[in-house]
C-alpha cells in the first residue's frame, strides 16, 4: 500500500555513525532511508548574553539543506540572505527538544550548538535531525567531562522524533517523500525514553484530522521512537 | 488557582468587533481579554508565482507585534531589518488554519492576504489571531460575493484556536502572559466546527507530558473552541 | 469646494483617547477624521551609545503603517527587510518635534521612544502621529515623575502638527487622502504652543508656490495647532 | 561675526565645472566653498514599472557620501548594507527637485538618474547637489536633444537650492560645517528662477523659531539663489 | 621537515567518490587527506537573464562551509545574512575555472550550478572542490547525453586545482591547515590536462616572494595536477 | 596594433595628485589614462576586535565605484543593499597589498581604512587603486609622525599593481577597457620596489595560457612598476 512497500508501522533502515567529523566535539551521521542528516556538536565556554552571570548554561541549533539535497536544487539561504520560515521553525524545534533533556544549571556558563545540516532528503529530515543531534550531543558531554571540564554529563534523558502521518487513510509511520507529498496528514513527534512528550505536531494537509487518527499517529510515534531509542544506545555503545 | 482567578476551563471575555477598519474588505478586532489582535483581510486580484495559469487561489497570513504590544518594548521588525523566527512560525500557522477551511479552486485566481497585528499582548495571541482571522476572511468573501466577483463564498468550514497548557500540574484554558509564562506544557489547538481538528502543537516547557496530559489538553481545546464558534457566529450574524 | 465639504479652514473632527494601552508608560490614540494613529511612549533606563555618560537623556521616534490601514495594501516593512525613505523621513521628523520641546539634559540618562502605528490613514498621518506623540509622552513623564524617577517632567512646552495645502488654488487646512493626491502643494508645520515654528515643510506637488502661497499656508497651520493645543490640554486633563 | 568670515548674506564662493565625467551623458562638478559634490545624470532607455506605458518619462536622484568626505570617517552605506534615513531622505528632495521644472510627458518613456556623489562635505552638500545636478540633468538633456532621441529638452525651468540659518541670532546665507553645526534653526530651500518655491523646509535645532526669522531666511534664500541661477547660465554657456 | 611528513612534492591521499547523491544530475565526493568537499552538479534549462535568447548556456559555482568543517565553529552564512569576500572569491575562482573547459555555445540555453559545500576542512578546499566540481560537472553532461537533452557533451578538457606554498623557505606541494597557516607564501593554481594554465594565484603571507619562488610554485603544481588529472580519468572511469 | 595605439609595454599617462581631501590624514588622486580613483587614509585610534590588547595595528581598505564611472550606469551598492563578489574581492587585494608592506607591530593599536573610490573607470582600477593607497598611506602616516603619535613611520617598502594582458596574442602592459575586454588573459601583478612579488594572479578569459606567457607577462609588470615607483617617489616628494 505504502510507495515504500513498508508496512504502515515499519521505519526506514536507520543508521547513526558516530564521529564522522575530526574537529568537532561531537557528530553523528545520521540515516533515515535516503534521508542523511549530519549532526555536530560543538562546544563553547561562554553563553548568550541573557544568560551572562546566570551560572546556567544553553544548548541550542542550527538547520540547513545543501542546496542539491532536494529532488530539484534549492537556492542557498546563504546567498539568497535569509533563512527561510520553515528553516527557523524546525531549529527552534531541535533546539527546543534537545534541552528538553538536559541540565541547563548543570552546565555552568557552556553553549553547545548542534549543526544539523541536511546531505540527503528524502522526507523527515526534522525527526532525524533531532534523533541524531542527540547523540552528538551526548558525545560532546562524554568528551566534556574526559576533558574535565565538567565533573559529570548534564544528560538527564534520551530524546528521539519521528514523523507519522495519514497516507490514503492508514496511519503510517516515518513518512518518505513521495509519501510525504501525499499525505492527508503529517506529525512530528519528540519523545522522551522514559515515555515523556516533549513536542506534539499534527498538521492536516488534506482535510481536519478526527481525534482517533491523531491518537492514531502518537500511538505510532511511540513504537517507532522505541526503534529509535535503542538505535542510539546501541551507536553510543551502551 | 489560576492567577487570574478563571476557572481551569475557562475563556477569558472574547470580543469579536467586526469591520473596525473601512478600507479593508473584511476586518475583525478580536480581544481576548487583554490581548487584542486586529485583523484584516485584502483581496487582490493576482496569485503567487507558483499558482499562475492555475485557476486556482491562495490564502495567506503575515502576523506582527505593535513594539510596544508587549510588557516591555519589543524592537520593531522593520528597524531590525527581518522577521523573527516566532513570527514566521506564527504567520505559517495561521495560513495553514484558514486554508484548511477553503476550497482553494472555487477561488479562481485571487489571494486573500490575512494581517494579524497585535495591538496588546497578553498571551494567546496566535489563537486570537486565528479565531478572528476567520472572521476577517469570512467577511471578504462576502463582499467578494456582493460585489459579484465570485458566486458563492469558497468558505468551507468553521475554524477557530485556543491555547491550553500545564500550570502547577493542573491542565487549564486559554493561559494569559502570566499564566503561560509560569506553565509547563503549553499547547496550541486549531479546530474546526465539525469536530475535526487541523493543527495540534503541545510543548513540554518544564518537563516532558505523560500521554493523559496531552488527551486532557485537547479536551478542553473542545470546550474552548465551541465557545470560539459561537462568538464567531454572533459577529457574523449568522 | 472641498471633496470633504469643510471650509478651507476646517480641521477634521480631533480625539484623543489617552492611555489606551496598558503596558506602554504612556499612549494615545489619535484620530485626525479616519485618519488613526496609536502612539505609546516606552520609557528605557538607558540611552544610546553616543549620549552615555554624559547625563543627558534622549527622546526618538519610530513610525509605521499596518499594511492595510491604506487604501490598497501595502507591503509590510518587517517582510520587505527594510524601512522605506518615507517611513525613516517621518519617523525622524516626529522625533525632532518632540526633542524640541523636552529639556534632554533634565531627563538624566533615559530613552524615550515614541512608537507612531498607523492603524487607519487617510491623509496627515505624521501631523495625527505628532500630536498624539506629544500626549503620549506627557503622560509618560507623568508616570515617571509618579514614579520618582524624576523630580519634575522635563517638558517644557506643547507641539503640534498640521498639514495645510494649495487644492485647486485655495490654501486649505488639515488634508484628507482625497485632496491631498490633488493638491498642488502640500505642507506640513510643526508648530508651539507659544507660538513657536519647529518645522516648516513645504513642497510644490504640480507647479512652484508662490511666496504668498507659502505664508497663507503659515497662516492656516497657526489656526489648525492652536485648536490642536486646546484638545491636547483637554485630553490630559488641564 | 561668522566662523567663516563671511557677510551674514555673503555666499561661498561657486564653481560648477561642467562634463567631468566622459561616460556621463551630463555631469557637474560643483562646490560651494569646501563642500564638493559629483554630479552625473545617466540616461536610460525605459521607466520604473508604475510608469509602463504611460508615455511619460521619469527623473529620480541617488545621493551618497564617500566614507572619508566627513570630519571623521564614516561607514560606507553599501558595507553597512543600507542608506541612512538622512541619505534617503536627500536623494528624494533632489528628485522632487529635477522633477519640478521638467515635462515628464515631453519625455516620452525615458528614465534619468541623477547620482549625487559628495567628495568633500563642509556643509550644504544637499543644496550643492540639487544646483549641480539642475546643470548635470540640462546638459544631459542637450546630449539626447543632440542625438536626436528627442526633439526638444523638456527642461521647462531653472532649479537651484541654498542653504539658510540662524547663527547666534542673526540669520545667514549658506551655512558652512562650523556654523551648521552651531547654528539655532538650519533651512534648505529650493527656487525655480521664475520666483517659484519648490520646496521650504526649515528646522529650529535649538529653540522654535519665529515666523519673522522663517521670513528672513526666505529673503535670503531668494538673494543665494539668484547668484546660483546666473552661475548655472554661465556654466551651460547661456 | 613538513608537519604533515610529507615530501614537499607529495599530494595528501586523494579519493573522488562518484555519485554519492542520488538527486544531483552529477556529484563528487572528493577528499584530499582530511579536506572533503562534496560537489554536486544541478542542469536546469534556463540560463541567467544576460543569455536569454542567446543560445549559449552558463556554468555557475557555489562555494560553502558547514559551520563545524573547521576547527572552531564558523558563523553560519545563512544566518548571518550574507557570504564573506573569501566565499565570494571562491565561487567565483570556481565557475571560472569550470567555465574555461565548457563549449558554453555547444549546451544551448541550459545552467549547470556546481554547489560545492566543504564537510571537513583541513587546506586546500577550493583546490579540492574545483578538482571534484570537474568531476560533477562531467557526470552531469553525460547524464544530459545520455537523456538526449544534447547530442554530446560540451566538455572540452579537463581541469583541476592544487594548492603550493613556501614552507620555512621550501616550495612544498598540497598544504594542509597546520602548513598553510605557518607558510611565508600560498598560492593556488588551475591547470588544464594539456599544459594550459587557467588561473595563476600567489599571495605573499609574511614576506615578498622572489621570482624564482613563484617558478618553483608553479612547477609543483604541474606535479600536483597531473595526478589529480589521472585519479579524475580514473574516477570516471576512462 | 593596440586600440590605445601604445607599445605592449607602454603605460597610460600617469598622475598622482597628493592629498586633494582636506579631511584625509592622506589622500591621493591617481590617474592612469582615463581611469581616476580617490584613494583616502583615515587613521582611527583603535583595532578590530581579533586584534584587541595585542599591541598590533591594522591596515584595511575598501573599495567603490561611483554607479556612473562606468560606461553604462551601474547600480549603487550602497541601494542594492551589498557589496558585490566583485568589490570584495579588490578591497580584500587592496588590504593585503598594503600590509606586505606595513610593520603592523610598530604601529601600535591604530587602524588605518584606505578607500579607494573610482570616479571614472577605462580598466585597471584595481592596480591604480593600490598604487595611489600606497601614497595616501604613506602621507597618512607622515601626518602620524608629525603629530607625534608614532616616533616613525611603520611603511618599510613600496608597493604598486599594475595590470597586464595578452591581446591578440601578444603580451600588453595595463591594459584600458576597450583592451581588456578583447583580451585572452588578464592578470594582476602587485610588486615591491626591492624586487618583490607580494600577488600574482593571471586569469585565461578566453583559452588556457602557456607557461611562457604568463612569465611574459610577469616580465611586463616588472617593467611597469618600475615606472609607477618612481611616480610614487615623485608624488610623495623624495
Amino acid at each position: 500500500m505504502r510507495p515504500s512497500g513498508r508496512a504502515p508501522d515499519a521505519l526506514r533502515p536507520v543508521i547513526l555513525q558516530v564521529n564522522p567529523i575530526r574537529h568537532a566535539e561531537g557528530s553523528c551521521f545520521v540515516k533515515f532511508g535516503h534521508t542523511h542528516v549530519l549532526c555536530t556538536a560543538s562546544v563553547e565556554g561562554r553563553v548568550p548574553p541573557f544568560l551572562r552571570n546566570s551560572g546556567q548554561g544553553w544548548v541550542t541549533a542550527e538547520y540547513g539543506m545543501l542546496p542539491r539535497s532536494t529532488h530539484t536544487r534549492s537556492e542557498r539561504e546563504a546567498a539568497r540572505g535569509k533563512q527561510s520560515g520553515r528553516t527557523q521553525e524546525i531549529q527552534r524545534l531541535i533546539g527546543r527538544s534537545m534541552r528538553s533533556v538536559i541540565d541547563l544549571k548543570a552546565m555552568g556558563e557552556m553553549t553547545v550548538t548542534l549543526d544539523c545540516d541536511v546531505i540527503q532528503a528524502d522526507g523527515g529530515t526534522r525527526t532525524a535531525a533531532i534523533t541524531g543531534a542527540w547523540v552528538a550531543l551526548s558525545l560532546a558531554f562524554r568528551k566534556v567531562v574526559k576533558n574535565r571540564l565538567l565533573a559529570a554529563s548534564p544528560v538527564r534523558g534520551q530524546v528521539a522524533a519521528i514523523s507519522c502521518g495519514l497516507y490514503k487513510g492508514t496511519p503510517v509511520l516515518d513518512l518518505d517523500y513521495a509519501e510525504d507529498s501525499e499525505a492527508e496528514a503529517d506529525g512530528n513527534f519528540v519523545l522522551t525514553a522514559d515515555g515523556g512528550l516533549v513536542e506534539v505536531q499534527a498538521t492536516a494537509e488534506k482535510r481536519p484530522m478526527r481525534p482517533e487518527e491523531v491518537d492514531a499517529l502518537m500511538a505510532l510515534a511511540k513504537v517507532g521512537c522505541a526503534a529509535l531509542f535503542k538505535a542510539q544506545q546501541e551507536a553510543l555503545g551502551d
